[in-house]
């Protein structure tokens, strides 16, 4: 998986800071996350090819996470775009998308398919032959979705010289990379196990943002290869995360811990901290693999 | 005046231009003109304090000129704004910003009173001590007003040597500003030509954008000191011109001269040109003071 961060602030969007937006490629797939006003023109700074995007996650619709929507739709046009866009985001997002384009009457020439989602349980909302997509229920303001992208187990690896010298036809080399044993040129049952290597394991990455500290989230996330987890706080104003519904530092890190992922990544910083370094510093005196998103940079996993 | 460009090009937001936004400051008033995708960065990169802005006037329900209002809208409520703010826009506008602020569970704490605008007709929508402001109706895909900004005639000037020469007393002076004769303290009276000065000509800022070719804004805009007018296409794509409702230069150019205005500035530039210089030259063909909007620039009159 390659995780490219747009945009890791919260609030407003200013010179120098970009409210939420990721880019996670998995598999020459390519989904985007959060759409917060800005985004195309971080897209293309950071030279994503727009027509490679088929599938849009919008966690909730605070402005911040949002705004670029319904612009990025209208470029879509613009570029006459054909292939079909997916949205996924909660009850709402179809009515005002839709009322933007007809006030404008700028209909989009593609196919555009909202995902509403209302459901408070993780539900599967997007699966293909390589990668399904769960909602993560979060606790915010208003309803809000993480959302936890899996890789599918892969076909077992072939082991070449072990194949060829097990002298078996080309035809069977299928069967074998989907787990079975097989029959050799010679008539001699040769078993799976002796001719191929297990297939990569599996990679996962959990989004969650925005949302107050919450266990519930756990049993979903648990050993996730990399968890991006809102830190709007550091310890000086941990105070304002219950009012506001978010997180600090110590919260993610805490959540990252008793999940046990890999690897914990911060965002979502409160625009009122010039240097975010104090994040890091914060978190890893809870859990000791942290990195901080940035826009711009790029995590690969 | 003092008229700010904040983006001039049409279309789709990119990273080295902007959709159309434009600040205009009369006698101290600061007018927001559209509102395209990222203004509210714009505004922040050309250091326009947000809190001056009390009045936001939106031509038309096309994203490239009104995606960036809802965010601009949001950020005033979390930089906690109390001020008013007034919205002039086309029938739509306060359902959508509304449906917005209504699904982020986000409503400003200030006042927001939308102005919708129906008439085809020229009308009056803002006027105060200092300045009137009336639409333009323009010829566009969808309904579209452009803003005529005139300054009311200012109170007479005092001749300051000629008044004290004359002799009179000081709380005569008010009368004075306002065009009356008066008696001095030796009980001469003393004509107010001979101690007062013609105030300085009303200037005039007439905002046509995005708009066909269309002669019916003439006598709307006549003699106006400065005409802002689309130029969407050089001569090399006048043939689209119709088709998208839109101008070419030389229709700018054309529309200037006839309204003998003081001074053009060409704008909503196609972003299929990298260089704007050739709108300049094809506009002076036809009239002589022309001025390229570039985002940052700015106009005094």
């Amino acid at each position: 998986m390659k995780l490219t961060i747009l945009g890791c602030h919260s609030a407003t969007p200013r010179v120098d800071t970009h409210p939420t937006s990721q880019v996670l490629e998995i598999k020459n797939n390519i989904f985007l996350i959060d759409c917060g006003e800005g985004t195309q023109v971080q897209l293309r700074k950071n030279r994503v090819k727009f027509s490679r995007i088929k599938h849009i996650f919008i966690s909730h619709l605070h402005g911040d996470h949002f705004f670029g929507l319904v612009g990025l739709i209208s470029t879509f046009r613009l570029l006459t775009r054909e292939t079909d866009l997916h949205v996924y985001g909660p009850k709402g997002i179809k009515d005002v998308i839709t009322l933007q384009l007809k006030l404008g009457n700028s209909w989009t020439d593609y196919k555009l398919i909202f995902h509403e989602l209302t459901s408070k349980e993780s539900e599967l909302i997007y699966e293909d032959d390589k990668v399904t997509v769960h909602t993560i229920p979060l606790k915010h303001r208003i309803y809000t979705n993480g959302f936890l992208f899996r890789e599918k187990l892969g076909e077992r690896k072939l082991d070449l010289n072990a194949t060829l010298n097990a002298n078996i036809d080309k035809s069977y080399y299928r069967k074998l990379k989907q787990g079975f044993d097989v029959v050799n040129e010679d008539g001699k049952l040769i078993l799976n196990a002796d001719v191929t290597k297990d297939p990569a394991k599996p990679k996962s990455y959990a989004y969650c943002s925005d949302t107050a500290y919450t266990e519930t989230i756990i049993p979903i996330i648990k050993n996730s290869d990399v968890l991006y987890h809102e830190s709007t706080f550091l310890e000086k104003h941990a105070h304002l995360s219950n009012p506001t519904k978010h997180s600090s530092a110590i919260d993610a890190a805490t959540i990252a811990q008793k999940a046990e992922v890999g690897q914990l990544v911060l965002g979502h910083y409160s625009t009122r901290y010039d240097d975010i370094s104090g994040f890091k510093e914060e978190a890893q005196t809870v859990f000791e693999n942290v990195e901080l998103a940035e826009a711009g940079k790029v995590f690969t996993f």
